[in-house]
């Protein structure tokens, strides 16, 4: 590829939020320009996408030069290109729903519902065949490009790229980081009176996997964040800072007093990259998630798909006035890494982020193959993670069970096995039901979402 | 050695079980004889058992010749040893009772309490710093001696062995998978009528940690006895057949009716090969231990340190009377294999059984260097592990924070660090307290059993 | 599969040597009966082994009943078995002339050709697509059977079948190390007067890959063997005992003093398994192999092709009078180990014996995957490769670039790369020609043997 | 440390060549300021780099403002030190030319003669027992110092700091890579016409040992340079651009037409990073070392030790002129990376180099622990290795034994086990002498040798 034909293919294109992410994005770019096509099952939504798309450069003069297409299939969107962005949404917002709330009947509480648990493992279910047939198609139209993942269940989702394309050049991005390292810059003003910190100046060694990455170091300049850190989370517990940021734009879900990963950082020594209501799902359910009042107790939100349904509205009405011109579509920082990531692969920059990609080496004490979160390197045509070493111990203990679940269920879904879905869902260490019980959820969870399981031969 | 001299050193000589025992297998061993030196933290204790031991030839002509010998250090116990068995109480029953019975003030039960969970962590750092010393004087006194471990925390004694002496020649032995050898003979005979096959002639394949080792794989000459174990789980949840065996000569708490072991089976389809006193512990406590009518309902006993008192003062009086001659030492087959064991060593057979050693890669998805449980050959001068492979992913994830909560108690032993102890102790996802309460718990463990722990220096 | 109706599958069963030797374990079996399907290229040579083999239990009243019948698919020999055997010649013994005497314009000489070097990396192109065949047949007609394999490159060809069906039940036998536990027994003889010592009595520990195979301990009873085979050293170079067998049966090619394995333990401290003529090729070749002088000096002799095809004269003879009832089959024993292990993968016995199979943790410093050779337990339904630890640093050295040699070509032949055949043929570590003379041979050696490389696209 | 108070501490600080150089480096650094400690076994040539190194800021004035201290301890050197830089010679050039030219005696040459083979095998013995003394330094007065070391045999001396001391924050840095990241700038100049790239421009994925080290993969911004690379190869080898520079600086020993890199990216496709004096000595020796004609032909120099004399008195003369002001110190470029790297460690910059350490999992193919050369990130406080991956099988069959080799020789420096040096000397596959001779090479190396050997017992 070069800067000024670069040519992208956006799987999950007629998306209203990360879609638009990208293309604000993209305009803004330093170096690079060239085309994205879109494609979407909902080929109407890319359309619009499309129209979108290439009005940016119409109404916002000077940016990059990006031409949209909307593509009907897979094959005319990737041949050609050099950059695969996937991100997509597996099922509809009914499926989400049932899989974080029918365990609430068993008692069962999920903040996401979308990594692991019952949730997590249902999702995937629905979200393997899927990356199996984008990982074949890659393969046959654009074996050299680069693919790009944001969909989760993450792991799982690169995971399924490989073992179907094992030379494939995948990897999959998360912002969770992101934040902590936001976190630990506002820490940096709380507490040493240092303002306006740029995250990326937060050097924070990563090790772990999506949505359960862990900070074991991190310095601003040559100074060591742990000490200020712990100084902060003193001044949040005595309530002298407050975390919650109540007046913030969306919906209460995402606001959190950060006490979960306080907590942790107790136990285990160290930062637990993701946001509260991720974190709560990946230990022993009794601290976090026993019930809803110790939900309330630890202060974070759990998944609310009315306002996911509200919130869909209110993009189609967006969507609606980019299409007509009623508004203009906005540029705005999106905070995503993606372009930044294909202009240092193009060769403009080295650039450290943290990435989700099978264990090579960067963490020895995982088995090999296994997709871990690090960081890396982005280097021309190279993604390079960087060696985390082997988790320490405790962490080692917490992260284990969750590579052993997420291999089966992925195993499960290859092989399209429901039986062995069921032995992840039921085996895991994070399911309190008995064997039964077990099994009734899950037949229940299946059955609600088999629209989006016809691949399974189901009981 | 030599057959006819085999020197064997007894730490824990002055037991008055496993080393009736082993006495008794030894008078009845096929090849060797020697002597036995035992050495105790209560010398009169030793003594007496060295009275006992001499007479057993004078009371049982035609028994192979053992000599045996108190000594008062470990030194003289060590120097010239072929073999050291080391099977010793780390503190006494006051100190198990506060490792078993102090959780239960915050609502947890523990069945044995000796190898995982708070009582396994605290009894484990009593007993590291003594397997330390025992260490270092296999190391000054008889290097090339073979060490053989009976005591728990098996894991983390010979963990520990190793880690101050790497070049030890140590291993564990641990019966409980004979149990379910013992078992699936039994299911042999339930389900197909074949009878009285012993339980070595049940080939079975073995993989995890001590107390938490599965059986993978299972034959009886050609037959797969996976098939037959199901129809016998059948049999007995549908009271056809009852593994319980109410009229044993011991405490209840020694008394299962396997239901544990059997729907762990549902669960993982392998055969957890303990008891089901210690796989209660290594699993999410919600499933069989959540409560005392959760005990009740599975069938199995906890840990009942007044029976355990009452049976020492027993043994007490027992030891007398074989003291002073009013009753005989009674010849008797033990179980262990031991004997077996040393006259492999010696070249005298081969011999396959489950052992605890370092993994050197019997187990390839585990850290190379932490102890597992798997079979192994024994053959002269020789313990050669059989490679297991990886465990399977479901396994994986529950063995993995079991190696994980035991490596870091080992390395809190043996740095003496308290800290770090309680970073296991509250850390372990088998843990569902908050932090604070654990501390709590934790703190009362410790000054509880302080006589137990002057080498560490306590908060 | 059960004791009197054992189906096995013979690949290569037209043969006069391995296939005879067989047939006459089986016959003298323990426990086993049944048919053996004879597959061969050459139908009528199988034909011919089919009338062979019916007429032993006429011939030998009381062996075991074995059915033989020739078979002209690989469909109709693998439908229904439990065991296949496979022993073939990949090509003729032109294909094999060429593999040895090529290189030796070049000043190459191979005393073996058939596993590394020129010689093995070509006879590898042409039974890497064979064995492949094999594999997939296999798969699709008895997925569930046991496939030995004694076919050479062993390494090679056990790799193969599992890279083609990483489900196989595949292991390779190799008779080498039964020669040096022979030679020990001699040694016992030589030195401490024990005569008649079964080589079986001889414990060894064994590790390496196929025909660089090492014995890093061995045991008679409670003797260390290794100070005796020092002393026995000593005689041997002093001349009090030779180890030269002038008289044997067979070629002289055969035979050897010995002295190459000797000077191996004088550099490595560990006994070379396999005999001088396949030592010599895995070693810088200024040690025994420079030129024929250092070859006559060191007392081991070259293969003989010649010698090869005179005996193959002499088998069609030997086969013609067995058919026409000339002269009737004799029963021997064999030495091969093949028939009992098939008895113990029936349940009728434990065995311990050294076995080619993927590496699972047994080396722990070789990649996993990669075919190695070390001890294995032969139990019910189950070959379980025993630990044999790291290598130890020197032999380490030796054998991982035999291991990265072997996977090229591997890797070559399933691809049909014949460019990266050559980078194998070139790079090797072994090859002291420039790459411009290297080409040449290779070139050379391609085209002679071409007839058996049409699977390939040749330059 | 912070910024303007940086304590540096140089072992080997009366150098006249590596420390003219940092002092240069540093009197030009962008960031840090502070002292030097000089300690040298020549205290004298020590106090003459202090008086020299003081004038610095005298003669330049606006350089940045380091003292120098010449220390007659390892205590006063070390203590409250930020960073440890080693560079010292091990032994006199009288050693060294014992290392080089003995071995000629017996048709062996070598080139440098200081990594690996017999030259590289006696100086590490030399070398082991000094770092052993640095490392137990270290660990006693600066255990949190950074340790940069530039001593030969590279890989050897890390090892042992880590062995002695494997909490170290320790790593060796050397610059054979950067000359061929200039050979590609070269080629990008002689094939594309691109000129003036900085060699950091170059971005090279590393992988390897050190000195025996392997671009794997080479980027000038989007441009592939490995077709460049070929392209400069048949420019070069038809005579239309020659690489010697025969009119450079220094003797003709440094100088090569790189054919023995070009010959070895030809055999396995990628790039040896060192110079070809180094090359020549991993591989087998008919390739470029057979004799001095072969050495002529492939158009490199052996080591010069009359050079090497003749230069230090030149130094001598210099250090003269420094200290009595008859000359000023010059200022200039060295070209090592040194204080970059200090001052990345002090967070001023991200910075992605090749680095020494042990293998935490860079290279997953060969044993943790062993130390191997890939790039790295140095962030504030932290030296990040890059996962290089699985070496390639054709290079992991190179490899290996090195690691196998200098692993050997590191156990037998610590152990001071001179008959383990000797199997390594002898058992190494690129020894081609019977072991009788390697023995008496060996025992007169030794003899030459023993002055700085005193530690071992001498046969």
């Amino acid at each position: 590829m070069s800067a000024n034909n670069v040519k992208i293919a956006y799987i999950g294109g007629g998306s209203r939020g990360w879609a638009w992410n990208l293309m604000s994005d993209l305009a803004e770019a330093r170096y690079i320009s060239g085309q994205v096509s879109l494609y979407d099952i909902d080929f109407e939504a890319a359309k619009h996408n499309e129209i979108i798309g290439n009005k940016i450069k119409e109404d916002h003069p000077g940016v990059k030069d990006w031409t949209y297409k909307a593509e009907e299939t897979l094959e005319g969107a990737l041949t050609g290109a050099d950059v695969v962005v996937i991100s997509i949404l597996p099922g509809t917002f009914n499926e989400m729903g049932s899989d974080v709330h029918t365990p609430e009947k068993y008692g069962i509480y999920q903040s996401v519902g979308d990594t692991v648990g019952p949730g997590g493992i249902v999702r995937a279910l629905r979200t393997i065949p899927m990356f199996e047939k984008i990982a074949l198609a890659v393969k046959e139209f654009c074996p050299n490009a680069w693919v790009i993942n944001y969909t989760n269940p993450m792991t799982i989702c690169v995971r399924t790229l490989y073992k179907v394309f094992p030379e494939i050049k995948a990897f999959g991005c998360c912002h969770e980081v992101f934040a902590t390292q936001r976190l630990l810059a506002t820490a940096l003003d709380v507490v040493e009176g240092i303002k306006d910190v740029n995250r990326r100046e937060i050097k924070t060694d990563i090790t772990g996997v999506n949505h359960f990455t862990w900070v074991t170091g991190a310095h601003y300049k040559d100074m060591d964040l742990f000490p200020v850190y712990d100084k902060f989370i003193e001044k949040v517990l005595a309530g002298e800072y407050i975390t919650f940021d109540k007046d913030g734009p969306k919906s209460l879900m995402f606001h959190s007093h950060e006490f979960v990963k306080m907590d942790l950082y107790k136990r285990y020594g160290a930062i637990a990259a993701a946001g509260d209501r991720h974190l709560a799902e990946f230990v022993p359910i009794e601290w976090y998630m026993k019930d809803k009042e110790t939900v309330d107790k630890w202060g974070y939100g759990l998944t609310d798909i009315d306002w996911r349904w509200k919130t869909l509205k209110e993009k189609r009405e967006k969507s609606r006035q980019f299409l007509t011109g009623e508004k203009p579509f906005e540029l705005g920082i999106s905070g995503e890494e993606g372009v930044l990531i294909i202009e240092a692969l193009l060769g403009y920059s080295d650039f450290i982020s943290n990435v989700n990609v099978p264990n090579m080496g960067q963490i020895s004490n995982l088995p090999l193959g296994v997709v871990v979160e690090t960081n890396a390197s982005f280097r021309t045509d190279t993604v390079t993670p960087m060696v985390a070493g082997p988790l320490p111990d405790s962490l080692y203990g917490l992260i284990a069970p969750i590579v052993a679940e997420q291999e089966m269920v992925v195993e499960a879904g290859l092989t399209r096995d429901i039986e062995l879905a069921f032995r992840a869902f039921a085996a895991s260490n994070h399911m309190p039901l008995s064997v039964e019980d077990a099994r009734k959820l899950f037949d229940e969870m299946i059955e609600n979402t088999k629209e989006y399981l016809t691949e399974y031969k189901l009981p």
